[in-house]
């Protein structure tokens, strides 16, 4: 295996907060950095030239969808996924597991991996790390995930012995990896747990990955629960590798990651959102189908640069998803996806001119954070509806 | 009321087929044109930048439907329909008569007019031609529409009364006109009945509207019937105005019908195919949902120019449309309106060329048309849909 071309370099500290970024074989990676998610090789809506032109820098695909369809070994025949989906820059795959362990009932674990369902038609499939990493390495991102346990985040005994095997399936992981092109970036777990996340963060370091995972976070537990864990975490995993907090997409935990020292997001809620007519702001989020923008001419956020806000009304705009028409969802994808690019370009800018802290006061200062209950119900109605496939 | 600034010339006529260009506000439609429809001021899935990379001199949008949702006051309110759906070039609204004939056991008709049920929540409506050109006037596109009575096309008793109707419509239509920037389309009908379609067009000529429709063709009644019938009602309308086949986009009946003399058109064909998996190509349709297309890595069609054609394979595209995603039915749109628009700009440049005959000899050797009775079958299920609401 030839040394990986993946250096990541730090420009700016600010506290915690890192300025960086990640050479990858399709280009540099800025950091603090943000991807959307195209599960089945394509972000929802969207096209690669849009993706370019809403400067993203990094999209995620996600293994266990792509294993299930098309298929591995139809994407890799046809080039990878780079080629398969005609997007030339920074792309990265989870491990599966995340979704795997989402089926519940569906699936089985043993020391050597694990046995589930097919969401789709329910046929029978094994995963093991070994398993994952042939996937990845045939769907061929350029950052790539070892197979990890996504455990109940609150119970501690269980945590533990999930740990436990979580850290024998990195090593196996890295043992299995052939393509010297990829980074193979290990997973801190532990829930909500300091003493469990350093050790976890301590274990994995000493396997020498080109980069850190945080993963089992915004599953559940509190907001406050997840910055203590970030607090406790960061500080373990080694300071010259770019920390990936999994699953983390809303603009405020964000914002309070970065001030913990994470560089890199993926999340569905930019995207999710969007088709449900919800707008990223400055100040929170716009949901398009209230009466108040029946007849409102401005644009969605005004000193935004997106095309719908450059050319759409908000009564336009809601006129659209009221009637259903497939380009409303489109329309709120570009906005959201946007949002996050211009949120990540700012917090890059703010540590470059040693003004994060001003930076983070005043978007918090600004930005209504949606009611914690109402989103917790909303994540539980996902996992209930997952789980009873 | 203003003289309009809408001239029609002919620069080029090959046999009946003719080479002209209809001047609107809003700029020139080089004719022979196809208008891609935008029910609810919004081509389903695409954006006014699409449209215009994608070359589409004129759009469609409906009376009927922009009338309930959301409403054609707001519509004006905001700027009218160029400004809400901010598309700068030519447009055109029917008149509604279609959609509410279509309704069946929903409407009630009378001398003045036709009352309805709103397929949205049932609410009861009255069209009057006045009432209908007071809508198409806040709405504000550059051609509009009378209103006509859509009969059964095959009943020549029942036409014949629906005919007279239809003419006394036409002339309060005219004369309820305020707006001098809007060109009012009169309608021919009489269904299959040479005679009809004939006195309708000599009838309506007598009211010099500043172009004409043939309406109530592709309903229902065969091919042949449809070409016959248009060889018999061209020649009687005006010769200085264009003429505009409604509802009509299958790509041999538009070459079939500028072959006869017709100079515009309008479908949902090519874009409601695009949301099924059927690609328009100049071998006929390729249902990209086939298994013949999983590993195939050519694009769509070899020599088309539109993004989809120019980005993606037949392989990623099937994945796309088999896995469900929303994008999927983006790329069958912007391929297929890109077909027409540049099928329309070869109908001008053949008949420019003289060389009209030999280019539709060619085409409809080479166009593999879809299959009568499938066609007719799902015609007939989206009528009974309709019907049924």
């Amino acid at each position: 295996m030839s040394i990986p071309p993946f250096t990541f370099d730090l420009s700016h500290c600010e506290g915690h907060a890192r300025r960086g970024q990640f050479q990858t074989p399709h280009g540099v990676i800025p950091m603090p950095a943000f991807a959307p998610v195209g599960t089945l090789a394509n972000v929802k809506t969207l096209e690669p030239r849009d993706l370019t032109e809403l400067e993203c820098t990094l999209i995620l695909a996600n293994t266990y969808h792509l294993y299930l369809r098309p298929g591995h070994q139809l994407v890799k025949q046809l080039g990878g996924l780079h080629q398969f989906m005609q997007w030339p820059g920074p792309m990265l795959t989870d491990s599966g597991g995340y979704q795997v362990f989402s089926l519940a009932h569906r699936r089985k674990l043993d020391e050597d991996g694990v046995l589930f369902n097919s969401h789709i038609d329910g046929s029978r499939h094994y995963f093991t790390p070994e398993k994952v990493i042939e996937i990845e390495e045939a769907l061929g991102a350029d950052i790539i995930m070892v197979l990890d346990e996504c455990a109940e985040p609150l119970d501690r005994d269980y945590m533990q012995q999930a740990l436990a095997r979580t850290h024998r399936w990195a090593e196996r992981c890295r043992a299995a990896q052939q393509r010297g092109d990829q980074a193979l970036f290990g997973i801190v777990q532990g829930g909500i747990f300091a003493d469990l996340r350093v050790q976890s963060a301590q274990f994995l370091s000493e396997l020498d990955f080109p980069g850190y995972a945080i993963g089992g976070l915004a599953v559940g537990e509190t907001k406050e629960q997840m910055y203590a864990t970030l607090d406790e975490t960061c500080p373990a995993m080694p300071a010259n590798k770019p920390r990936y907090l999994m699953g983390v997409g809303a603009p405020e935990d964000i914002v309070e990651a970065v001030y913990r020292g994470v560089d890199m997001f993926d999340c569905v809620l930019p995207t999710r959102i969007a088709r449900n007519g919800a707008f990223l702001t400055p100040h929170g989020r716009l949901n398009i189908r209230n009466a108040q923008y029946a007849e409102d001419e401005r644009p969605i956020q005004e000193d935004c640069d997106c095309y719908v806000c450059r050319t759409f009304s908000r009564a336009y705009l809601r006129h659209l998803y009221k009637a259903g028409e497939i380009s409303a969802l489109r329309f709120g994808t570009i906005h959201n996806v946007r949002f996050m690019s211009r949120l990540m370009a700012q917090i890059r800018q703010a540590i470059e001119q040693g003004k994060f802290a001003d930076f983070r006061a005043q978007f918090l200062a600004d930005y209504q954070i949606s009611n914690q209950k109402v989103r917790h119900e909303q994540r539980q109605r996902r996992v209930n509806a997952m789980q009873s496939l």
